[in-house]
């Protein structure tokens, strides 16, 4: 079987289409098809404008886009912003800006690179990672490739022994320490890529007591069986590894101005006072290298489920090297912080009805390396609904509500560029905003959390691309692969974080959705996709193996596009508030659950979640309701219809509280927040969440379960103040 | 010369009228009279409404609601709260509901008095303060008067010697310590009332080690000269004191329940964990007491500017009293702190065309015993204000907006019943409160502080109440007496804080102002009016000396309900963004003189104002342009005018950063706070203020000047936001 083949063949046999998606606020209204006089948006220019979207263009674009680097920070990310700029004003918006912020961004010395050895007794260096990955063919030319890094990492050469803490998680380090007595404290750990961000590995080792942290991809989490390494196939190489922030920035943006926009007079914080440093060095590294030093551990031998893909018998704790020897591990870390100045680009379509009112898709420009997958998968598409739009503007088409179109600087950072435009317009989104819509990566593995139920108009319009399905829409194929388990609809994940809706959605609440082509989640367990952030995101590996014919990204294209069509154009908007009824009480029979796992404590402690569920069953009354009163609206009466429309657009906003989840201010949604164990992962009552979080262990557990009914109060009261919000205007 | 000869002499000859207003949002568009355009507020029913506002039926409540004690938690409140929803029903409202809250309020100890002793060194309590007021005539068989007592003192028996500390401010504090070299730590002080809020004298006398703090009323700051004591005048007599809380909420609400409504299922705090109680015992006493501590003292004799009016010589410090005898004070307190159940009444007047959009009249209805003048002379007003508005209901008309009216309750707690409900319904009143007038004494004493610039059309329309004003208007009155330095108009203070205004103004962002009579800022120095908070505030007092035709509070009652009915009934809404831009360049060249008195730490540390000096330039840019878009505006269109409505409304809440002040979390507006040396008084810029202050005492001057340069970065920010919601609202 031929490259080719392995990637169709493992795409359709483990799932192809699954629209991984959330939002907080339902978007939808073929869950209630009966429902016919709300007043659609325009439907012949719907279903012109989806399909204006065409693979071959969307081909071009993401050929054209992934030529060179384009690193936040570079001038070939400045000339890309500048590109699309020109060509969004020719495709015929109203205006087009470059916006830009001076954040503090983190780069490698460029003469002083980064790497990590095994010094001997005597302190020689005995061995070195890499300090490149092998560049693939037909880019052997290319200059200002950033050799692997793991950005604002904090410089030094710290050196001992290792210790292996399997993923970094919580768990392993509460397995370390508590069952298998292994102290981190003073050493090097040594973490696999995967599962959760890498972010909060560093922070888990931090808080272990390390003194720097080594990152590897083991092929277990980045390689497929049967699959070649890239270019024969798509799995990582063994000298490719996986660049990224390790920041804890908990939706903070730029770490010197958190709560502010980087703009040239803002003030700065000191380095020692930024938001989310990591004050250890960190490095990522290949698995060719990864071996190197995995083989020369002491201690005991790793669990099983630690064990790896490494073909190597190794130890997981510190001890002595090649047994008399006392080599150890030193970290060479050079990397700088600087201030630096960053782009947006941000496209507007002036509505025609309502202008005041915006429906924003965004998705970040800057790469790693090329951006292949990430982001140009995602960039291709929104610039082929650029076109689209611009394109029906000229047939006389204008959205009733302004659209506004966004090219994100500096994600890989941080989310920096989006939560800096977020935070410099919070005032005017938090009036005027109606819906976010994400454009990350289009295609390709990232794996599921949870539920959220969902159903998609658009999904019903788009045909499927796969060979095999002519006739069939998408969201039968999407149905057809990945079913809930628990109603009659395909598989929808809870918006966690790690790409640029985060500002919009768990800080200033504004609806949110994402949606693109992923894996099956129930059999394929990789951490996103193998070339994930190597220099191997390529367009090739794209053309080649993830979307031949491009269809399956003019699909992507078109439920995005289709979905800020519908947003911007119905003059009552598509959100469904008793979807989100559903999931609250989906939520709060969960926290429950998690809470029932301590009945003695419960009882002496007198903890009780009725108030909660209280709450969920007003917010379910006054959901159902509104949706009542909306059947009978006066479609003519541009006043009543604004007045709904401000009920739906608000009910958003209502989840959040200005003083946000404990620890985290800048992470305001009561419902929803990245796991504050893997910001990846969206976590239902976040608060709640983690009150409970290894309560059993807790120094006073009369303050940890109080915390816990503090926690129960606020989410009561958050639902019930939603519930507030949907009800008649008047008491 | 009479009693009521005085009174009216003192009112006349000191100025009768002045509104002290501010609104962070000017109302008003008398300031531009050439724009006629935009559809007022329908002027015949305008007329109608102020005209039905009649003195008899004011005086009719006032005497009705003051004829028993009605302090917050008792059952004569509730009974009130009940009394006022009945008669607000049959006037006419569509709804009017009793809202509960339970929160922490304080109560003397019924069995165990409250008092403070001289002891001598054999330890006997040779002098006691009185254990309650002598009760004015006509009120002796009144039960249920609670003696003066100091809300939320710490309970304790503390008994040292005694410092005299003159008000207690900072400035007074700064000059023991640093100058005369007397330290309070450990110590008992005494200070008098007045110039700044009790509360902030007690966190000054904790922070400066005291173990307790006596309050006294001296002549000074309570009495008018050649007025008698009440009943013959309206001067305090000697036995009167001052009951009032002594909590630093800084806007928190209940203690128990920062940030969210005290529910029956929010979760509370321990008192530990309770926010602003005091941990030291306070107690108010009056000038007779106040009297025989004083002349027992120590140390050195007073500054001149200290000596107040007690006609006696007494020195400031510790150390011997009478001689040898070691003479001590002795607090004997017994208050206690309980959870208690309160009650607003909210009435409602559903919109005729945006229902959606909210203005309020509010004013407290719990008085510390009758509350002749606070709160009834304000709750009689809105009482007039609402039947009025049920009259003109009754003839066809019905308000373009809704309107709710509000009879506050435990705002005498420290702002409790206002500041809870606005907690309890904060997402709705951000979507949708338009403005909040304030309606506390109509008719009282306060100092004024600064000054602000506005107009208002209801002056023009209303007449002057005084005898020898025929003819004039209430601005002309007005504008005669007591007229702005800085431009030809009435003088107009800042909003600070102490009454219900806070939590929407200062929290949550919306447009709020407050009028009633007062005296003359210039002339007159007492710290509000001399029965302020006794016994002695009757329905008498007010009869016989402020008001005996009631003539003033109709005026009042007019003000207050004309702004109600313009900002409820005009088309677009009477705010003025030009005026506001005015303000801030005032404000911003105030704090940067502030700071110039430091040119050479300005200059050392590159401390520049640049920033913020061009955000209100922008602002002022935004707000011109954007006042001369509404002079094209087509008020036919529904949708344009709630469009530019929307900005008008949100203009304040853009002034508003969710991250708070510094330590001040629930004050969120950054032009406008109390100042953190006096809850009563409004500062402008109050971050970039708080930073300087004191800032040539610092210990860390780099420090504190980054912080200097952190907060004009913020306010900066904020200025050029809130001009961004003014602007067009597409880019």
């Amino acid at each position: 079987m031929g490259s080719e083949d392995k990637i169709i063949s493992w795409l359709c046999r483990l799932t192809v289409i699954t629209a991984f998606f959330f939002i907080g606020f339902i978007i939808g209204w073929f869950a209630r098809p009966t429902t016919v006089n709300h007043g659609h948006a325009s439907k012949s220019f719907l279903h012109d404008f989806l399909d204006e979207m065409q693979a071959e263009n969307i081909k071009h674009h993401l050929r054209k886009f992934t030529r060179l680097p384009h690193l936040a920070g570079s001038q070939q990310n400045l000339d890309l912003a500048k590109q699309i700029r020109a060509e969004w004003m020719e495709f015929g918006l109203d205006s087009v800006e470059l916006v830009p912020y001076d954040m503090l961004l983190s780069y490698p010395n460029k003469t002083n690179p980064n790497y990590i050895s095994i010094v001997d007794h005597l302190g020689n260096e005995i061995f070195n990672t890499s300090l490149a990955e092998p560049v693939p063919e037909g880019y052997e030319d290319v200059t200002d490739i950033v050799p692997p890094y793991s950005a604002f990492s904090a410089k030094g050469q710290p050196e001992d022994e290792l210790v292996y803490v399997n993923y970094g998680r919580t768990e392993d380090f509460f397995k370390l320490e508590r069952e298998l007595g292994i102290n981190c404290s003073g050493k090097i750990v040594i973490a696999r890529y995967g599962k959760i961000f890498r972010g909060n590995k560093v922070k888990n080792a931090m808080l272990a007591g390390a003194k720097g942290i080594v990152l590897f991809s083991d092929p277990a989490d980045y390689c497929a069986d049967g699959v070649e390494p890239y270019p024969d196939g798509w799995n990582l190489p063994g000298g490719g590894a996986q660049r990224g922030n390790v920041l804890n920035l908990n939706g903070a943006g730029d770490p010197l101005t958190p709560g502010y926009p980087a703009k040239e007079y803002t003030y700065r914080s000191s380095l020692e006072d930024a938001v989310g440093l990591p004050k250890i060095p960190v490095h990522p590294i290949g698995y060719h290298d990864a071996v190197h030093l995995l083989q020369h551990m002491g201690g005991p031998l790793p669990p099983d489920n630690w064990k790896g893909a490494l073909n190597i018998s190794y130890r997981i704790g510190p001890g002595f090297m090649d047994g008399l020897n006392q080599n150890k591990v030193r970290m060479n870390i050079h990397t700088n912080n600087q201030v630096t100045r960053i782009y947006n680009v941000i496209g507007w379509i002036r509505g025609a009805v309502e202008p005041d009112r915006y429906v924003i898709l965004g998705g970040h420009r800057d790469a790693w390396v090329f951006g292949g997958i990430d982001p140009v998968s995602g960039a291709a598409v929104v610039h082929e609904s650029v076109r689209a739009a611009g394109k029906l503007m000229k047939k006389g088409w204008r959205p009733r509500r302004t659209l506004i179109f966004a090219s994100w600087d500096a994600e890989e950072f941080g989310l920096l560029g989006s939560t800096e435009w977020a935070e410099d317009h919070a005032r005017v989104l938090q009036e005027r905003a109606v819906a976010y819509i994400n454009a990350d990566s289009a295609i390709e593995g990232q794996t599921h959390t949870h539920t959220h139920s969902l159903h998609y108009d658009v999904f019903l319009k788009v045909s499927s691309p796969e060979d095999g399905e002519e006739g069939m829409t998408l969201y039968q194929s999407w149905h057809k692969r990945d079913n809930s388990t628990e109603r009659d609809a395909p598989w929808i994940s809870k918006l966690g974080s790690g790409s640029d809706f985060e500002a919009y959605f768990i800080r200033l609440g504004i609806a949110s959705g994402r949606a693109r082509y992923t894996k099956n989640r129930k059999t394929e367990h990789y951490s996103s996709y193998p070339v994930y952030h190597s220099v191997y995101e390529t367009y090739e590996i794209v053309e080649r193996f993830y979307d031949p014919s491009f269809r399956r990204l003019e699909a992507v294209a078109r439920v995005r596009g289709g979905l800020i069509f519908s947003l911007a154009d119905s003059p009552v908007l598509p959100l469904d508030c008793v979807e989100y009824a559903m999931s609250l009480t989906k939520y709060a029979n969960s926290i429950y659950q998690l809470a029932l796992k301590h009945p003695a404590a419960m009882e002496q402690y007198s903890v009780s979640f009725d108030s909660l569920f209280s709450a969920v069953e007003n917010f379910t009354v006054a959901a159902r309701d509104f949706h009542q009163r909306l059947d009978q609206l006066d479609t003519s009466n541009a006043l009543a219809v604004r007045m709904v429309n401000d009920q739906l657009m608000y009910l958003e906003r209502a989840f959040t509280d200005p003083l946000g989840l404990p620890g985290r201010p800048f992470y305001r949604h009561i419902i929803f927040a990245p796991s504050s164990h893997n910001k990846y992962a969206g976590e239902s009552f976040p608060g709640i969440y983690d009150a409970l979080f290894d309560i059993e262990n807790a120094v006073d557990p009369q303050k940890a379960w109080d915390e816990v009914k503090r926690q129960i109060s606020i989410a009561a009261f958050t639902v019930n103040t939603a519930a507030e919000t949907l009800r008649p205007v008047v008491s």
